[in-house]
């Protein structure tokens, strides 16, 4: 009998079944490497969470087998767990300059410094044991970011990263179709790649397509123009930097995270700005509205962001005046339709005039559409196929997309988060699965708020709640104190005495009957309050807040 | 001097800036009536609400004023508030069939059986005082929608309702763009116009688009068909019912207002269904998955609606089976995008196929866009304009569109809800405002949830709360029990004892201060606990959960 054949293994660790936390585990021998460690943001029923970042607990399992983070690009869902999770392993990280660049912000204010952050060029081919990493230039709605094909003893796994296809990019040189091509060629045994937009016709416009509609605002806006963009979108900002300065305004950067993308990206070379083109916000009233344009955060109408607070009346130093023109240069993420047009009716609402992309072509998508996809598997050739980066119904499409194109089912992997897909030089099967939960950080606490704690605030968020307190003796039983009662969020008090007054006497009267009965266990108490409570309130408001009974004893 | 002119009032009370809780108050000397009394959906942050009507306290004020209520037609955001506005003020009830068909169910539920309904049929006018109140056949996705215009001894007031222009409606007959075309011949003072699509380029297509998709649906389809849509778009219904007998197939209607409307719906002729189409969710075992379609509500991804059960398994009748083809008839309304999409992803995950509306033509809108709007104020004519049922920013637009038509800014009106919009003969002006607030209903609570209990739900909500209780002694103040302490929606307590134990300790401290102090009162005791808890809690958690001290006295 001989040796079983060593196994390479895809570990999906995020991004699959959703678009956020992107990361993924490659696992040869005694060696793991790691490509990307992005957050996600909080589904709506996650109440009070700040984020959500994977469980690395397989990881932790084989710390020591663990190389290497490697970056495909800068954005959040890429790159937001790096603090929490080189808090816990110290790994070396590699990514190019602009992803490098947000890394350090992002773990400056985590204030890990002990970080070994190594910078690559597309091109470049970092060889880690029996792993050889080479970082493949693209395009995506952030700058440097890349495709990275890992070279294995099994044969090449090519990881799209998030990608499109931009034959006239704003800087830098294109997508490298070339060296994709030459990939394909050689044989790549499996592909993983970006379904966000399978379910999309056609191809995405380049990003070269905004400058037309920028140069024409500004040729026919005399007022302050006012643009909202990501601010890690810099050839967004770059374009809007460069119709500006031919426009002859000067830009106000505002928001703090625009503030620190524009920084650094001009830093390092990435954002290319003209002398005297930035002013101060204090500056601005040396200047007149068609001198001005400011280039802020808060596109997606996220209630913090300098926008939002511009168009509240809440930021310091910026007003809305009736007639600047604000752009939303961007599309709302999923869930955040409402935010967004909130802000749009408050800036309508103090005279600014508002363009967002349902009326002009001032955005375009990161992502890949149909058409780019279909090049994309046709260059690569994969003999085996994983769509990553989406909600299982941009998985599903994506994998059918990939039956159009003539790929055999059976070479078809729709993997869940954790899923071992295991691979030898001619087989593939899903063979198992390591945990891989969502980790939801709250403030401080990573992993301490779960399903409990978040089925208890969503009960208190709907019905508030009803805290009743109780002193008895320690001897009899006899009440001795109370019961008081303290409701929080369940009905305006003051205009509810009569209620709560006779809440009080359903209480006593459940006490009343334990002590007749002689009860005097704890549990048996509370419950009775509980229960007596709980059908009283239904009753008379068809609510249902949480009860607190609270028995003291002296 | 001579007598001042009498005075037209229209008073918005809901509507404006806002999709939802439609309803107008027009009212000349002592006569008031009212177009339409609608709901509208709690927004995000209003937890634990389960629908906003209108404040009517102008109405109550003026009670002996109010003559009736007037439908354009039967959706929930222009009948919704019914049955809250006729507990307070009986009126008789003015609407087309459908719509009281529609309303009765409603007041049946709420148990109100000696309301006036008073069925009309487009074409009638109905004399009330000085009024005169003309129902006109419109379109929209609901049967039997109207335009109203009240004829007022100052002129005409034209109401759209929610309409779209229809060339090619699915039954009956077209909207009687004759009968509007006279009204502005003859002369109209003001019209209110829906908003809804004033974004949109172009016109609405016809509900008879659809028929066409469905037709290849059907046609290509071996397995089982489940429809969802809106249970009051009896022409989608009728549609998805002629496909079904077409092809051969019984139809099983789902979900609660579904099998209401479409029991309606037939009683009153709306619907044309042949005998032995429909068959009970029990017979289904007696047919094979070509021979049947399933339809129902949940298009909207409701969690309690029959689809989203079916998607989670939690439905007791119905299980969606490999292969199960679904279709969204419908379009997300903004704010549902996530839910849908769950319910999408969870279909697909049970090896469903499903149709949205992004990848086919399975759905249109129910609203006029761009070229719709002006056809009508063309034929209207109106002197005035009062833009209405949109967000601000749809009356924005809307008022530039009438603007574009040449009309004067000054005879046009961006109203608030509350306004009251004075007219005479030959003059308009807005003078003065009547309450229009949000009315918040929460279980068999209107209106005694606030500001003040929202924001203790949301404080609940995002950290949850601390209780802390301890009795001290009348005489000396000392601590006799205590502090207890427990919490909710915080941490997972039984992972957290030490922050738990350390807390009881800060308590203590704080107590202990207090006594050195001499300090009895309450309130000090209180504040003290509090601000000591909180200080601790932020340090070690970066949260702040709600803190309750509750002090007993024995």
């Amino acid at each position: 009998m001989g040796r079983k054949p060593t196994k390479l293994k895809i570990i999906p660790l995020g991004g699959l079944n959703e678009i956020g936390k992107n990361m993924t585990a490659i696992e040869f021998k005694d060696e793991i490497i790691i490509i990307d460690c992005g957050l996600s943001f909080p589904e709506d029923e996650m109440l009070g969470i700040d984020m959500v970042i994977p469980d690395i607990s397989y990881l932790l399992k084989n710390k020591d087998k663990v190389k290497g983070i490697f970056l495909t690009h800068g954005h959040e869902d890429h790159i937001g767990a790096l603090p929490y999770v080189l808090k816990k392993i110290n790994l070396p990280v590699y990514g190019t300059r602009l992803t490098l660049g947000l890394v350090e912000i992002k773990l400056k204010e985590h204030k890990l410094s002990n970080v070994h952050l190594q910078r690559v060029t597309p091109g470049d081919s970092i060889k880690m044991g029996s792993f050889a990493v080479e970082f493949i230039r693209s395009s995506h709605s952030i700058p440097d970011a890349c495709c990275i094909a890992i070279h294995t003893p099994l044969g090449v796994v090519f990881h799209t990263g998030d990608f499109k296809v931009d034959y006239t990019p704003i800087a830098g040189e294109m997508i490298d179709l070339h060296k994709i091509a030459e990939l394909g060629q050689k044989g790549v045994l499996v592909m993983l790649a970006d379904s966000t937009n399978a379910e999309r016709r056609g191809a995405t416009m380049s990003e070269k397509k905004v400058e037309a509609t920028f140069q024409n605002i500004f040729r026919n806006t005399k007022q302050r123009i006012i643009v909202a963009t990501f601010a890690s979108n810099v050839h967004r900002v770059q374009q809007v930097m460069d119709a500006a300065q031919q426009h002859n305004r000067k830009v106000v950067v505002s928001g703090r995270s625009m503030v620190n993308v524009v920084g650094v990206a001009e830093e390092l070379g990435i954002l290319t700005l003209p002398e005297n083109l930035l002013i101060d916000i204090d500056e601005m009233d040396q200047y007149q509205d068609h001198e001005l344009v400011i280039i802020t955060t808060g596109s997606q109408g996220e209630p913090m962001a300098a926008l939002s607070r511009m168009a509240s009346s809440e930021h310091k130093k910026l007003e809305i005046q009736k007639g600047d023109l604000v752009v939303f240069s961007s599309t709302p993420i999923p869930g955040n339709e409402k935010l967004v047009s909130r802000v749009v009716n408050q800036l309508f609402e103090k005279g600014a005039d508002v363009i967002y992309e349902s009326l002009a072509e001032v955005h375009v998508s990161g992502h890949a559409c149909q058409e780019e996809l279909k090049l994309m598997h046709r260059l690569v050739k994969p003999k085996y196929f994983i769509p990553a980066h989406g909600e299982f119904r941009h998985l599903m499409k994506h994998a059918q997309l990939a039956e159009d194109l003539g790929m055999d089912k059976e070479n078809i992997f729709i993997a869940q988060n954790g899923s071992i897909i295991e691979f030898t030089k001619d087989s593939a099967k899903i063979n198992g699965s390591v945990p891989a939960g969502r980790v939801l950080v709250d403030g401080l606490g990573v992993g301490d708020v779960g399903n409990i704690v978040l089925r208890d605030r969503k009960h208190l968020a709907e019905d508030g709640l009803m805290v009743v307190v109780v002193t008895i003796t320690k001897e009899s039983g006899k009440i001795v104190a109370g019961p008081d009662i303290i409701s929080r969020g369940f009905v305006y008090v003051r205009e509810s005495e009569v209620l709560m007054v006779e809440a009080k006497d359903v209480v006593k009267k459940a006490l009343e009957l334990c002590e007749q009965q002689n009860q005097r266990e704890w549990a048996i108490l509370k419950n009775a309050i509980r229960d007596g409570l709980k059908d009283f309130l239904w009753e008379k408001t068809k609510r249902r807040p949480m009860i607190l009974p609270v028995i003291m004893e002296v």
